[in-house]
């Protein structure tokens, strides 16, 4: 466990500040050595007969930072102690001159559940997952269903965060949103293997809904651990309006485009990070197109492309989405919308996209 | 800035995996130094002539730990370089024996603009903060205002983030979730100085809707600076069918029922924790009861009083709340219902009560 305190105080003197400090770590028997860091404050580390690790440094810019190790078994009221009498100290040391003091709640290393899954845009986020529920590598990917106190299981391929129980408003938002009405239509689903959108979409009565996926491990695990999601939909892998084909989305594609066969709405929930490249494809960004591409092709004129996006955050990839909406075979215009997902932690872009 | 790594080997034997990881630490030219750690594993420490430091720990029972202090305005690609160096050579090292390798972002300290707000089950969570948009302390609680760039600007009470403009799901659901009708009703607010409650509320025509809000300052701020949330509905304390009293909530509500005046809804959208206690009462849940029992004696008979409760993973407060709600002077039920708020990041869980 770590624990992380600081305070910004306007003026600084670690010649002043530091021994009174110390006085603190010499009370907890730990052992004092300081560091040469050649113009850059004072650096002292600390260490008990526990095991116990402190880090104080006074940087000569006015910045006071605590860090301290433990480890999980340990008695927290004690560690609480020590950081409340550094508090303390600091306050009395800096009385007035401190414009902020913090203390962060401790991160956890080496715990059997990770509950540290970073947003898009890579802030640190630090989740309720309490239990591993799921754990396979499949031909594809890594695939781990954790479970989480408030999103209930979550679905996590290659350390991506997928979907949570909790998450209806993905499935709809990808959905469009309520404006959509699928009532006697066609469907493709690229992905979508966590039957959310289907799950959803059968009350509609589609005519056929059609979902491509190419991970059986993914819909096994589903089936499974996320029926707060799939409800009993993915039980069978064929319904009276639905099939799923477990196969690679691409060639599925071609044989549509070649067919001439189209559909009134093609929903693209494949994860953001392609797990099949075909050899024509050598980066991300040509999957992308060539999956929007054929999707497109096997649109009908007055069909629906509908897709999430990215992070709302992540400006300049949206924009770069944007931009190959521009180089398609065949014009298209679109709009987009910000939805919360509860499990996401970042605000999300949804993507509607139409021929002109 | 912190940089964290650490991976779980099943099988570790410190002796072997440090000298070769020492390498790397010297080819930065950083200095060593090994503490004695009284049988708690492997414990180094590097500093470096920039001033950065790293510490590496080698844990008997298999974690493997690297910490990296280093400078914001340092070069981000010789610190990812070192990370990766070490990273590889873990990987070498341990072949076949990691189970789990996690790098994760760095925590920033000392910022001007503070990114981290733990969730109510204090959780740490980095927020995209970039701006502190306005800050004062009123006589009551310090008030700040930051800009996020996916929740726009974010009032801040006390450290403790109340709202931000993306945050109309609040507002819809401490207004019962679009069940409720306040056409030509009379209305009491408590708190709700952001102004989105009343915001919304006029569009239905409601006979007349009374705010009770302690600080004019917060008002104010969120007059300038929340207009997404509360439109021009603040730029006047008084309208057509609403009026805002500034002042403590208690005698005004004490008043009320002296007059006996009834609302046919009563929204209390107070801070969690009280600014304001009167000396009867001795503590938070005191506080809570007292506004509980007189929202409830103002409250028509066929009246409805909503208000938002707490976190979802705060099971004990809101069992401690709901046991409250049984100890009331008139007989009450309830209805909750869990929502996700944008900004919060953790799920929310709303209150109707009504007398029976």
């Amino acid at each position: 466990a770590y624990v992380l305190l600081h305070s910004i105080p306007r003026v600084i003197d670690s010649s002043s500040t530091v021994p009174d400090l110390l006085s603190i770590f010499h009370e907890q028997e730990m052992t004092e050595t300081v560091h040469e860091t050649n113009g850059h404050g004072y650096l002292g580390t600390f260490v008990g007969k526990n095991g116990w690790l402190a880090i104080l440094r006074v940087h000569s810019h006015g910045l006071v930072t605590v860090d301290l190790q433990c480890y999980e078994e340990d008695d927290f009221a004690q560690v609480d102690n020590l950081l409340n009498a550094l508090e303390s100290k600091l306050k009395v040391i800096l009385n007035g001159n401190i414009t902020r003091i913090k203390r962060l709640p401790a991160l956890v290393r080496g715990a059997e559940v990770d509950r540290y899954w970073p947003t898009t845009d890579n802030r640190l986020v630090e989740y309720d997952m309490d239990q591993l529920v799921y754990e396979e590598d499949s031909a594809f990917q890594n695939i781990k269903i954790l479970h989480s106190q408030q999103y209930g299981n979550a679905l996590i391929l290659d350390n991506d965060l997928n979907l949570a129980e909790s998450d209806l408003a993905y499935t709809l938002a990808i959905m469009g949103s309520g404006r959509e009405n699928y009532t006697g239509k066609e469907v493709l689903i690229l992905g979508g293997g966590d039957g959310g959108i289907l799950s959803e979409m059968v009350k509609q009565k589609p005519k056929m809904v059609t979902i491509v996926h190419i991970d059986q491990k993914v819909i096994d695990a589903c089936k499974k651990y996320m029926r707060g999601t799939c409800g009993n939909i993915l039980d069978n892998l064929k319904g009276d309006c639905y099939q799923i084909l477990v196969e690679d989305c691409v060639p599925v594609l071609k044989k549509y485009v070649q067919e001439g066969k189209t559909f009134d709405y093609v929903i693209n929930d494949l994860t953001a990070i392609p797990i099949s490249m075909e050899p024509e494809e050598d980066s991300t960004w040509e999957f992308l197109r060539l999956i929007l591409d054929l999707s497109i092709k096997v649109l009908h004129p007055s069909g629906k492309y509908l897709t999430q996006g990215n992070a709302e955050n992540m400006t300049e990839s949206l924009g770069l989405y944007e931009e190959q909406l521009g180089r398609l075979s065949c014009p298209v215009g679109f709009s987009k919308e910000v939805v919360c997902v509860p499990s996401y932690l970042e605000q999300w872009v949804f993507y509607s996209v139409w021929k002109k």
